[in-house]
């Protein structure tokens, strides 16, 4: 089968054999922005236009951004509790110039305790990755500009909740009056540990994150941190933030399973570690194996 | 006197007479942002140029970020506690070029609980301006890019904690995804009302900030708020969440003294309002005030 995830930046494609392995993959600065004029049959042709041509029959898959307004097709959200067969289910399929069938993934949503609805699109399809292996944790975090924490039960997402932590730090860091005072992106580990101690700390007389977040300011204006550790200091406290809320909505018993990119990845298991909680780090590679997963649920794949 | 409330955006400038009432006011949007090569002087030369060529003999007094680093002169922080005579004490020289004197006003800087500081500069002075009135609630609140909660006591800052809730509305506005589903500044009140209370909630397992400001997305995806109505929205949660924040630092009590350009003010006292929570709006152009009353206690003013 053929996997695409497509997201916002970037379109990942992979080819993947009957017994789930993947035997080719590419990567295209073609993601949704970079699309102009809903050229999306374009942008997959450049990128496996061969690999369409030489396997004219095995199926093809997309998940993430591709499916929402500003996508390709439109899929809609799925409500939590659901399961990796829903998923599979609700796959809505679109037709290619060549009569080709492509088959997209449909987002989840779910509603706080509160009443108020969460959404999430591609990261439900690295969860089913995750799920269909059978060990996951049953809490995962997916870090990222909207970091995902997903509470999950045997091969069912019963709920999550979206942590704007990745936008918060590009925003602040680029645009942002804190950004003035800081250079470069250099990894200083003990401004990190600083920031991440007091995002995580939980006395309320210190403040929330709005009053927290000013300290990457006067921290560096009194010198108490260089302008070449603010940014690791404020990806720290930014970080350390969402561990503690993330704690308070969903407990901070059990080991989380994180899912996502090696650097940021990376950077969470540090924080968790310095926070005393522990959390195993996932296999690469979940889209694909949430793909091929989909796929087969679907009964798209004879078994091999 | 001359006073000069000199800030990053805009230069305000006050001719006032001896018995402290402001008989001419100026704005020019010459900013310390704006300003080219640190020609403050000029700057000052084209705004109040007539004033100070007829009033050579009187003093000229100026606060706001024209203090800081990147301005004309950078004055030292007071520890807090200090009162306005310590404020009137620590003014710094500068000298024009006709050898004429401009003092400068120090900033205010304090710890918090955690040993974390926090600084002001430009706020101290609208500060003194209405402690010096004498009837100022003890616990006084500046909205702004980085709102200000002042804790007061007779005429001495004892302590403050800055919010940084203008800088990050402005960021997710204007660089922000949620910004992009956002359509116009519109005020929509029950949109704001619905963002006020929601900031405010103090449920736990509803998350904190990092969760409630994506709120602001799926709520416009589903359509539970319109376009028109998000900025609104925005806005509203995170003024809740400050006040939300300040209850806990600073207690949910007494009631609060609003010091404010009066659109800023007019929202903040909404949202403590639906929140019920008591509040003042005090007089504008305290900066005028509190510079006539640093330079009186300076002894730069012969009693009228």
């Amino acid at each position: 089968m053929i996997g695409l995830d497509w997201g916002t930046s970037a379109l990942r494609a992979y080819r993947i054999d009957r017994d789930g392995g993947i035997r080719e993959r590419r990567r295209a600065d073609l993601g949704i922005l970079h699309i102009v004029g809903g050229a999306f049959e374009d942008a997959l042709e450049d990128t496996v236009g061969d690999w369409l041509a030489e396997d004219p029959d095995v199926p093809v898959l997309a998940a993430g951004m591709i499916t929402s307004r500003q996508g390709w097709v439109e899929t809609p959200y799925l409500s939590c509790p659901a399961d990796i067969d829903a998923l599979a289910a609700a796959l809505v399929p679109g037709r290619l110039r060549s009569g080709r069938t492509i088959l997209f993934v449909g987002g989840l949503s779910t509603r706080g305790a509160d009443g108020v609805p969460d959404v999430m699109r591609g990261e439900e399809t690295q969860i089913a990755g995750a799920l269909a292996g059978g060990d996951a944790p049953r809490l995962l975090l997916l870090p990222g500009t909207h970091a995902k924490w997903v509470r999950c039960e045997g091969e069912t997402v019963t709920a999550f909740t979206t942590m704007m932590t990745g936008e918060l730090y590009g925003l602040l860091r680029r645009y942002g009056i804190l950004g003035r005072l800081m250079e470069g992106e250099a990894e200083d580990a003990a401004a990190f540990a600083r920031g991440v101690r007091y995002g995580a700390g939980d006395d309320p007389a210190a403040g929330g994150l709005l009053h927290r977040l000013f300290s990457a300011r006067s921290l560096g204006l009194f010198g108490e941190i260089p302008p070449r550790g603010l940014a690791s200091y404020l990806s720290g406290l930014l970080i350390g933030s969402e561990l503690r809320e993330g704690a308070l909505v969903h407990g901070a018993g059990e080991p989380v399973g994180l899912v996502g990119e090696a650097a940021l990845v990376a950077r969470y298991r540090t924080a968790l570690d310095l926070l005393g909680r522990s959390c195993r780090v996932l296999p690469s590679d979940l889209a694909a194996r949430g793909l091929f997963a989909l796929a087969r649920r679907a009964g798209l794949l004879a078994r091999g």
